[in-house]
């Protein structure tokens, strides 16, 4: 995966995730440090639609595969935690 | 919420979550220092159907409101990245 490209796709999941991949608003998960597998599967669900959310469904809608490969890699290699 | 109580009742979660909460199995999430909203939100959308998994669902289908208290409680309080 390109963490670069991940990186650059993800700065409109900031604002919700925060910038270091640790969740502003206590609804929304944190992602810093969490399984690759675990965060391309859960966008893909949400682009897909197995997983339906108002906000997620159209934040995934647009993504390709690649996109998601690279987003999910970039949130996996932030530390835990923050 | 009672964090012991937590503990106790996630002995099951941690065959798959990890005991501290890093999951052993990349398809599954780390629990460990996540948000105990989105935790508790998650668990009760997997028993109450809003979320269907063939292993998460029955794991939460007996879990009362103050079991999912607990157990987010404690997995939120373990630190994240194990």
């Amino acid at each position: 995966a390109d963490l670069q490209a991940g990186k650059a796709k993800s700065a409109v999941c900031a604002a919700c995730h925060g910038a270091n991949g640790i969740s502003i608003i206590p609804d929304y998960p944190n992602l810093a440090g969490q399984k690759v597998k675990y965060l391309q599967s859960s966008i893909k669900a949400y682009r897909d639609g197995e997983r339906k959310n108002p906000i997620m469904s159209p934040m995934a809608s647009g993504l390709s595969d690649a996109d998601i490969a690279n987003i999910a890699a970039y949130f996996a290699s932030l530390p835990a935690g923050g």
